[in-house]
């Protein structure tokens, strides 16, 4: 999973005698860090262990199942973690931007848990009402030196305990304690140096918003050292680094231990308290708005079905227990719903599923009793959030088998886990050496042993079930995404008609102003819940900024001389939606029309592609490129990746990526973004994008008997004509756009007004007429289409006929 | 690299625990055995070491340089030995039908080191003139009891020292024993049992050629087990399992003896005789023809540029030596070649480079004055082949860091080595430890010990560095691959230009006499060596087994009802050629057109592909299958692998292939064969393959300063448009097979007399109008392409005018 930036450092050589493999050490600033404290909601009870900072101690390996150890040299397994935060979110950067959640946001009523004004007016020495620069520092610093953390220096990342993609305010430590609000990045600070690395995006954020005491490390940039590096060149050797274990999963602070024992220097987890909450004095409260439960009609299978086939994979796998961490995967699994982060419906929480009964560790508060009545139904015991520590303590003491995904579990749960299984284990080994020495034979001893092995509580690192059974949507979840598109779609067609008229009359036309509008429109739609991810309203050269996100103090206006990119997604009850349109409200150039053009042949390429069940994503990935790179043109973000079901607009396992390291295969029932793009530096930024259904296809042939698959359009918004040189596409490509244009018609026409629908006809029906006047079966088609929509809109003036 | 044909498998879970990686079993009949023995060319001497069975003795860890051992769960990484033999000859199994050179051959005289009649005639209780087959098994045992063999299984696989594709008749061991003369199997005698594997493609010669005492093991088939499956299974615990270590490379045989391992047998190494040639009465001798020079003009690169790039290399990583195995890297890096095995024009030795020398280890009796003359000025020493193994056993006493491709070098070479190192480290160690009994300091013992490591012996196991830079062709390799494949067209074009008549008016045709009347006209072309691999020349059903390899006795006759494929090459004095037409004599039905076509658009796709550099070619293998996909069709083999210049046909370490674990990047300068099928099981089977040189292209753009790379024709022989259903064609397809004829035409017909011209007029015009009459672009084209054409052939009859 590590090398995959690198391919030809990868390829270039092959080791075959017999070795340990050991962690490849990650880029700080993409994955290496991961978290979020439980401190948060309660001061932390010490559940049993003593309240010394605790090492990371690693159990004997007999005491791991290692549960079919990926082969060597065998294909490359990415920590489902990783890949999600790769693929989606950095992966197809094309929607990466949307992970921006931390950042104070222009609009101000419509999203839960954003920042307050203490954190947007955080600047060191600025009117921020914290703690100002350096006093924070040193503040900071003073905690170094008491005998219950005694460390040399400290990491700080932006993650919540749950790997989540938007936090809630309370859990955005890295912001308060720099300053910096940009959503990546993370602070290191010693005795004497503090530093902040985050990347390309947010160079000039950082600049601004960093106080002298704190060094800007460019990420990406050439020579900038990882954090692990960093300290490993300022410190002395054999000092002892603290992080807040909640805030990294088990993988990563594993890989950071790794990478600074390079210098002999020794990971303390301080899991007691978080050092940044003891120097924030008025730090947020945790989110506590009430949970609600996600109506069956929308979730399609109850919980206790969820639950029952969730326990079957557990005894399948020989496990008793399961650790799920994942906000997603609590809310899918129990059909609930929360809005404790912005854009995902998502609330604080972890649950332990057991062979015979589930808890799920949650804030009181936030359950009615609606929800409590239909946690009871399920079989689903409470008990508050801060005590799930204590409860792995004690799952170890009754000799479970749990499994952990250790690559989003954090790092403070699998740690007390494994000291636990320690304990225990030695324990009993203490025990047989006693029966030894009284004598009993040495193969009873070994007969013992084994007893012992089968009766211990020991872990089953491996990914999560859940994330694959909540990517494969059922009935109803497919349902309620078609019908969320369509209301989307409606609401889009109403903005895009306003848009066209706004933007030639009001020349002071913002960026943001855009973005809040496109809000309000999606607001007046049923069963609207807040914006999936922050809107990417970028025009001429800001679209070509692909994690570009405007703000009301920094951003453009949008005219007609440039071509204007929109990437926006809404959470409604029944689903989750994700689309960019880009689109020209003047003359595009006719290079503008060339690349455009090249997106799009690459939009429908991959659209209309049909492929063998069991393939990965990436195999498709060149679909969506070739256009480009005839012509030397490509995009340095994936292309498509998962999409909750009412829940995380980018989720795993899947994704359609030019890096191939994810080999979760395409199935039957999964969400998959179609987003190609190009991007001209300072200039302009083009993306298209749907999202897509994977469906098995009916076809003449099924070779060796192997099923197939294609994709079905969820998304139907029209694609701008203007922009579209024809000249380039083939008869096939003529035909997809009107095809599409036909069905987004008849789709999204009933759910307009008359004035929108007008604009919708407009652009649905001016590509019809492309090349097409000599296809007497096409004409047919469409004048037979053109039949029922005017039956259907008698109410259209009769003047916009569709040429034929 | 174990897990990729079940990639579901392999995807299903995550171990992130650290652990041992363990070398997973392979199928044994495909990778696992490699092997040559030494011992045909002289009693073997043992070198130094004990006449005994030598064990595999494993190294410290410490002993062995950990050349950045392939990251955890990072990309997958094929041993080299397995990419060739997965890539080009499973992988692209178009193609493995070419392995199939042990075989018995119709027309006797072109191709040296053929199975002699006595082979051929091997069927147990036959007329051959060795053993009788329980006779033979009964001789075998015998020398299970021996004392200086003392075993109770013998394992007898199919390959030679050098894991060479094709091999020498003294090599065909398991042929002899077993009577079963299929170019694939491995024999496994126990003290009771007799077993031979083999795959689907001789299961029906197995069953005839095999005596009752063996069983036959139909690899592939539900519930057969592997061979090591089968001895875990048949012998009771802790049994001794010889094998003859210059048989297997180092890689395999570990693998096997982690595989026995779980039934406590052990591996056997049994290196001074193989038990084969004890009870072979009448062996063939090992071939001795006279090498030859490469001729530098060919070559393009001298023998001592070569060594010193080599050499740099070495130094780079840290090494004094190399051990180069593989046949075809001899032959390359000394610009030399021979005539020892069928189709592939290498010699059997060994080649040790060193910073300062090289020893050449051959047959002194192949070494002719002109390349004694050619080695001595480029400072290459001579020594008898059978020492290969004390040279290695001094290198390790010398203290030299030796390079070991050990996919691809044998066990006996690499044990032998280790075993060396050891002796060594421990004598040093013992010296040390007397020191410090003497007084010195525990630091100064520790200092000491550094720099015995440093002094002492060690191996580098990795990939060879000559397959990469054998693989990316020169000017001269590549001006030479167009050449003969000028020449190859032209006898393709005389060829079929006498098929289509012959067909007609011969009723009795055989595949075998129509594979024949090929070899004759390839034979008339200036420096013709031979065919580069056996022809596959299959009709109707026959087409559909992707292996099919007619013999005179079984085949059928070619005639007018059906579609016939021919992949066939030739070896050349300056190129290696390979090429597979489909055509039908009679009238294809629409559903052989649809097939034809579809695969001809997969062709087109992958031939016209642009892709950034440091693409791995499993990227564009979807390109050659979207088409069959779109209506549920496929083929089980690869598209592409890559070609010797004036070497093997098959050869790595690039491939183009569905199955994703090559992550050799293409780069300019390799060659791949592009070869996309369709077959229908006992019906007919389609293939178009073409060879292509990848080619840095000059595109308007350069998107991230990236380079762009493309494919370039080197194969230039009509498709029949007979068999393209026109109407699936986009336009720009008929422009590629309208361009490509006329290409043919051009580059082709000036080496071919009136008759072929004529065929060839008639079989690269015919696609040029279709469709074409309104396009006035590429009607101006064709008819400049008329006026050229017109301007070169004055010799063509008037009648003959291209219609537009």
């Amino acid at each position: 999973m590590y090398n995959f930036c690198n391919r030809l450092a990868v390829r270039s050589h092959l080791i075959l005698a017999p070795h340990h493999s050991h962690p490849a050490p990650l880029p700080m600033e993409s994955a290496l860090f991961s978290s979020s404290p439980l401190s948060a909601f309660v001061p932390r009870s010490p559940p049993s262990l003593a309240s010394r900072p605790l090492r990371l101690l690693s159990l004997p390996f007999s005491l791991l199942i290692h549960h079919s150890p990926p082969p060597r040299g065998g294909p490359p397994l990415l920590p489902r973690r990783l890949l999600r935060r790769f693929s989606p979110a950095a992966y197809a950067d094309a929607d990466a931007a949307a992970a921006s959640a931390a950042e104070s946001r222009s609009s101000g009523d419509r999203v839960v848990a954003r920042p307050s004004s203490e954190l947007r007016m955080g600047r060191p020495g600025g009117s921020g009402t914290g703690v100002a620069g350096d006093e924070k520092l040193r503040s900071l610093r003073e905690l170094f030196a008491r005998p219950d953390v005694a460390i040399d220096a400290y990491i700080i990342p932006s993650q919540d305990a749950h790997q989540s993609e938007f936090i809630a305010e309370c859990f955005m430590r890295r912001a308060y304690l720099t300053g910096f609000t940009g959503s990546a990045g993370t602070a290191v600070v010693t005795k004497e140096k503090a530093a902040l690395w985050t990347d390309g995006r947010y160079f000039l954020q950082a600049e601004k918003q960093l106080s002298p005491d704190w060094i800007l490390m460019r990420s990406g940039n050439q020579g900038v050292p990882t954090t692990s590096e960093w300290l490993n060149d300022v410190l002395p050797a054999g000092c002892r680094i603290g992080i807040d274990p909640f805030l990294f999963s088990h993988d990563a602070a594993e890989e950071l231990k790794e990478a600074i024992s390079k210098k002999n220097h020794e990971l303390i987890l301080i899991k007691d308290f978080n050092l940044v909450d003891e120097i924030w004095k008025s730090r947020p409260k945790p989110p506590g708005k009430p949970t609600r439960v996600h109506d069956i009609k929308y979730a399609g299978v109850d919980v206790l079905s969820k639950l029952s086939s969730l326990r079957s994979v557990l005894v399948e796998n020989g496990c008793t227990a399961i650790v799920i961490s994942m906000l997603d995967e609590v809310a899918w699994l129990l059909n609930m719903r929360g809005s404790d982060v912005p854009n995902s419906p998502v609330f604080y929480s972890y649950l332990i599923v057991e062979i015979s009964h589930a808890t799920l560790f949650v804030d009181n508060n936030k359950v009615t009793p609606g929800v409590l009545d239909h946690l009871k139904s399920a079989g689903v015991e409470l008990k508050p959030y801060e005590e799930i520590l204590s409860e792995v303590e004690s799952l170890a003491a009754k000799g479970a088998k749990l499994w952990l995904d250790t690559s989003c579990v954090n790092a403070a749960i699998v740690s007390i886990f494994r000291s636990a299984c320690e304990r225990h284990f030695t324990r009993l080994a203490t025990k047989s050496r006693k029966q030894l020495n009284n004598g009993a034979s040495s193969d009873l001893i070994s007969i013992k042993s084994e007893d012992i092995r089968n009766g211990i509580p020991n872990g089953l690192y491996k990914v999560s079930p859940v994330a694959i059974a909540k990517a494969v949507k059922n009935k109803a979840e497919i349902e309620g995404m078609k019908n969320s598109h369509l209301r989307d779609a409606a609401a889009l067609s109403e903005f895009w008609c306003w848009m066209e008229q706004e933007v030639k009359n009001n020349l002071t036309l913002t960026e943001v102003a855009v973005a809040d509008k496109l809000f309000e429109f999606r607001k007046q739609q049923e069963g609207f819940i807040d914006t999936s991810f922050d809107t990417i309203s970028g025009y001429g050269a800001n679209g070509a900024v692909i994690h570009y996100k405007p703000t009301s103090d920094s951003c453009s206006f949008v005219g007609t001389d440039n071509l204007f990119l929109l990437d926006s997604g809404g959470q409604y009850v029944d689903g989750t939606t994700d689309i960019t349109r880009t689109v020209h409200f003047g003359e595009p150039s006719a290079w503008q029309k060339e690349c455009f053009t090249r997106v799009l042949q690459g939009h429908i390429a991959l659209d209309q592609a049909i492929f063998p069940e069991r393939m990965p994503g990436f195999v498709l990935d060149v679909l969506a490129r070739s256009s480009l790179w005839k012509v030397g043109l490509d995009y340095r973000h994936g292309t498509g990746h998962g999409v909750g079901a009412a829940l995380n607009v980018h989720e795993g396992p899947q994704s359609i990526s030019f890096r191939f390291g994810n080999l979760t295969a395409l199935q039957n029932g999964m969400i998959v973004s179609n987003e190609p793009g190009y991007y001209e530096d300072h200039s302009f930024g083009i993306r298209i994008e749907n999202l897509l259904l994977v469906k098995e296809v009916d076809l003449p042939n099924s070779y060796g008997g192997i099923g197939f698959l294609g994709f079905e359009k969820l998304t139907f918004v029209p694609i701008q004509s203007k922009l579209i040189d024809t000249s380039l596409l083939s008869p096939m490509e003529i035909k997809w756009v009107n095809d599409y244009h036909s069905q987004v018609w008849e789709k999204v026409s009933p759910l307009v007004n008359v004035a929108v629908r007008d604009w919708l006809w407009r652009n649905t029906s001016h590509a019809a007429c492309w090349t097409l006047k000599s296809r007497g079966k096409m004409r047919t088609q469409l004048m037979s289409t053109c039949l029922i929509l005017s039956i259907s809109m008698f109410a259209r003036p009769i003047k916009q006929q569709r040429v034929l």
